[in-house]
Formats: structure tokens, sequence, C-alpha cells
């Protein structure tokens, strides 16, 4: 993980999460990953990038933790594995993909389509939704900022989040 | 929107999704604006931002339809406000936001939290979730792809997704 001083927003989850994942490549290694994709050539065919820069995201990637790598049996090739915490990106992608789909295609435009193995139907939308089953948003939350180390109060203050 | 020789893979709502928003300073600009900041300058002191990448990562936000721009009633200056397609991606930074919370903190690291309003409680966790209560991950689910126009099913298969 970066060391604090390299943080662009030290208190902010959502901000080391963007400072570790807010990449487009990144984010579609892992995309490919949770569809099965394991060996660079993979991950370069599919995406169609560039050599020297899919070395640089994934090394970035294993370095955060999000990938390990793991030699084949055979020993002759390395396998980009997704640890704990890079399958733990399920939702982020998914709610990505979701968000892609409401807002990335005209009508009727096809797309592809995340499907539940259990059931045969797409994949329900990501809501976040309380245990009163009320829908959150930014209308109804607000940030509880971290002031000298200490968690402090300070809603729709946008001055650190 | 870009058009779809422009899409690093036209079909997928994961790869268009992090065309238009997979870009650090893009989720935290966003990030920003659901906390309250819609000015120039207040976006520019929260990030700590050049101001040349700022002015880059708003025109071409605005471009794909996350902000719009107002003028304050005086007319003197600009507002950047969330459209309803921005503001449907608080799901996308609340997963941020969660993933790095349970992720890039070190026990006991303060971070800021976002609080529900209704209960006073800290926000729940983004669950995938079917209407069988079953929870969903890479290994129950497959992405159903597009080929010649078409939806197809292809399990696993990290050709297109």
């Amino acid at each position: 993980m970066p060391d604090r001083a390299q943080w662009t927003d030290s208190h902010c989850p959502t901000a080391r999460a963007a400072d570790i994942i807010g990449d487009r490549w990144s984010l579609l290694i892992v995309r490919d990953a949770f569809d099965g994709a394991s060996r660079f050539s993979q991950f370069q065919r599919n995406l169609g990038i560039a050599k020297n820069i899919l070395t640089d995201r994934l090394k970035a990637l294993v370095e955060q933790g999000i990938f390990e790598v793991r030699s084949n049996v055979q020993g002759t090739r390395n396998e980009y594995v997704l640890t704990e915490r890079g399958m733990d990106l399920f939702v982020v992608i998914t709610s990505l993909r979701q968000w892609g789909e409401r807002h990335a295609f005209d009508d009727g435009e096809p797309h592809s389509t995340l499907m539940d193995d259990t059931t045969g139907d797409p994949v329900p939308g990501l809501r976040l939704v309380n245990a009163r089953k009320i829908d959150l948003n930014p209308t109804n939350t607000h940030v509880e900022k971290v002031m000298d180390g200490s968690n402090m109060d300070i809603a729709h203050d946008p001055i650190r989040r």
C-alpha cells in the first residue's frame, strides 16, 4: 500500500480505493480476471492494451495485493490470480457494469449481461438500502469526517471527506 | 458519449462505464460533488489538483452528461451540478468507499464514514443479493456476451465480455 504521504486524501476510503484501483485499465484487468483470464497474453488480447502498460498495471495490482502471481505446474509461465482483496472488488465492478447498462447504451443497443447462475436471470441491480428498507442516496446520508485523528460530524462540508 | 469506434470494448457496460468514469480524478470530483462541492475553486481546493487537469476532467464530465453547468443568479460564476446520470454514480462511489474501508486501512486507523441520516448509523455494506437472498459473486454468475449483435451465453470465456 502507498504510505500515508502518498495518498491523495489519506482519511477518505473512497480516495484510497481510487488511488489503488481508479484507473480504466486496472478496472478492466480485474473485470477480465472475474471472467476467467489469468495470463498476461489473455489480458493483452482481451484488452488490446500495449504490453508496457499492461506490465505496469499488473505490477501495481500485485503490489497492492489485488493479484498474486503463481507459477503454473510446469513453471513455464506466471498466472495472475485474484486475492481475497481482489475478489472483493466484485461489487465495485458490478456497480460500474450496472451504471453502464443504465447510462452508456442507447435503447435496444446490445450489451453483455451479468447472469445469475442460481436463477438463470440477469442479476438484480445493486441498491444501498438500510435495515428499514429505505434507499440511501446523497440526500439522506452524510460523511462523518476525521479531524485530528478522531471522527467528527460535518454534514455536507466539502473541505475534506 | 464517445461513438462506437472509440469505446475500449463496445458491448461491455463495465468497459463503457470505465471509459467514462474510470479515472481517479473524475471519481474524486464526483465524490466531492456528493459532498456538496459545486464550484471550480472548491474542487481545486479539496483535491489539490492542478488547474489544467481539473479543467480537463470537468469538461469531459460535462460532455459525458455527468455534470451540467449552471450560472449562479448573478451570472458571475459557473456551478457544476450533478445530473441524474451523475447522481446515479452514488452506488459506484459507495462501493469504492466500502472496499477502501475494508482493504485500504490498518486496524484502528481513522477514516471518514458514510452515515445514514435516517438511522444515525453507518450505512450498511452493499451486497449483491438475488430475490432468493443468495449472495452473488464471480463463482455463481457469468457474463452473457454479445455476438454479431445478439446475446450469446459463454460462461467464463475471457475473449470478450
